[in-house]
């Protein structure tokens, strides 16, 4: 099914985007003149927050399902994913009538386990290494002939999360920047093809965690470096770029611009207090790269897209310093 | 400009409406699988937390000082306001490029107090109490020939606030039940005034904490009782009705049911958990009726109007207990 470093198109995206259409929130786009003040440009948030299953995982979760239409559902998929896309899938895979297995690091954050459970996926839990991760997910794929479905490196998993962006462009052309957050690359992946197809002349960033700098690094040397032992409070952009999102956002993306976490925290409230919602700290990243660079942004018209809402409310980091 | 004890009409609302449209939010309506399946019925919310000043009171707000347009701006408005009605008169009036004073009690919510501040609007504080607040107001009134704008006992003000029911239910004519919170009972009268006329089947409840419950012992007896000292962490219900309103919501309202403390808390918590979204807590007040009361409601289809979004982040009740 997965097309070895082709890269989606506009075309695929498009067509994505109405495969996905009777699955999926077309979710709205907020404003704040407070934050147009503060930050000097005028901001148009996309609210992946209310996507289904709080998050984007889902459009491309329910793309690669989709996908596998001619495979009989008793065939079950498999995942690895700390957070929102073990989430998007279980509930993807509820909603196909397919049977779904996410491998889990023991220490994934509490919500994310829940959701996964509420859906009714099966979890097998494994040590929070990428060895460990591995090897789990391979033997229980020997074992149950399970199709893996991977959270970024994917070709339709980065359709899927480009028709955020689609969306967006459709309704606001006038953007002139457009900036998501990256962890394994497959939002920034599909917003930039996205991005740059409908709008040639739009300037397209990354948004990253300096301590989990893989992609900065990755983009600069011309080849993937993987990031070791990431720490950050963005708990869904630790994993680093694969073959096919690095493909993609080095082809698409201007720039990755990093920030420190004391900034995505700051963001992180802005949001809560300005737009009146509830998103999870690798959502404010984007903003966050906005406050630590106001000169560079000044004037501009940008969209930002809010990866997700899926946060710990007893754990809030800027009322828990 | 009041006509006193003639009641607004859906026509009146209706022109409000066309009014008040290039100065206003239409307000995003959510759903929550999840909070449905929680409460066993079908769940609308309309958002009002993210109307501009952050609360349904700019709708009211706004209409009222439209409809001064052939008196001199170099005339201030003032008003009373422990909250919302305060910062949504001054946000309108600076829109409109009028001057205003708003009387805020000592103890008034610090983020209420800082929005009215941003907003341009002189501030003069009181004590606590309703006759600090009159003789103060009238004091102002006296010196300065400023226009009293009521925050809910107002013609122009209960259309504006009818305004958000009005948009709800030209986009969800199913619903079988709206409800609302009720503190002055603006937004209540409103609300009913334009759901009676619309969907003339349609069962209204007014939503109110048991520890300010004057609307719903009001209603019983058949007169308005004000509350004495009510104490509840829903900050924007703790007003009394008034004249207008009361006859409004005995007209209209097909019943009040109050609530505890801690169902409001339970509910706002659910709120920010699932719908992903910041409220205040008079905001929670009507999901937590439908929580007390699941039999009463379950499989019915239900229209919520969450009424603003203006909460002090570090003092979420539902993290302090």
């Amino acid at each position: 099914m997965r097309k070895k470093l082709v890269l989606p198109t506009l075309n695929d995206i498009e067509e994505t985007a109405k495969r996905i259409k009777p699955y999926c929130h077309i979710t709205p786009v907020l404003t704040s003149e407070i934050l147009n003040n503060l930050c000097n440009c005028t901001l148009f948030f996309k609210c992946e927050n209310f996507q289904k299953s709080g998050a984007f995982k889902f459009r491309g979760a329910i793309n690669a399902l989709l996908n596998l239409s001619g495979i009989s559902t008793e065939i079950p998929v498999i995942t690895h994913s700390s957070g929102n896309h073990g989430g998007a899938l279980a509930k993807a895979a509820k909603l196909l009538g397919r049977k779904c297995i996410v491998v889990m690091p023991e220490n994934a954050p509490k919500v994310k386990i829940e959701a996964v459970k509420y859906y009714g996926a099966s979890i097998v839990f494994c040590k929070p290494t990428l060895q460990s991760r591995e090897d789990t997910t391979n033997k229980i794929i020997k074992e149950k002939g399970a199709l893996l479905i991977h959270p970024f490196n994917d070709f339709n998993i980065i359709c899927g999360q480009g028709t955020s962006a689609f969306e967006f462009l459709k309704i606001h052309p006038e953007l002139e920047i457009i900036i998501a957050p990256v962890g394994g690359g497959g939002l920034l992946s599909g917003t930039s093809i996205a991005a740059k197809s409908l709008t040639p002349g739009i300037i397209v960033y990354g948004a990253e965690p300096r301590e989990a700098d893989d992609a900065y690094r990755s983009l600069n040397a011309g080849k993937i470096i993987p990031s070791e032992n990431p720490s950050t409070i963005a708990d869904g952009l630790l994993t680093s770029l694969g073959e096919l999102t690095f493909a993609a956002i080095s082809q698409h993306v201007n720039d990755i611009i990093t920030v420190k976490e004391e900034t995505i925290i700051q963001a992180m409230k802005l949001v809560f207090q300005y737009l009146k919602i509830v998103i999870e700290p690798s959502s404010a990243v984007a903003l966050a790269i906005i406050l630590e660079n106001t000169g560079k942004f000044k004037g501009a018209t940008i969209g930002i897209i809010l990866s997700g809402g899926n946060v710990e409310l007893a754990g809030l980091p800027f009322l828990n310093p």
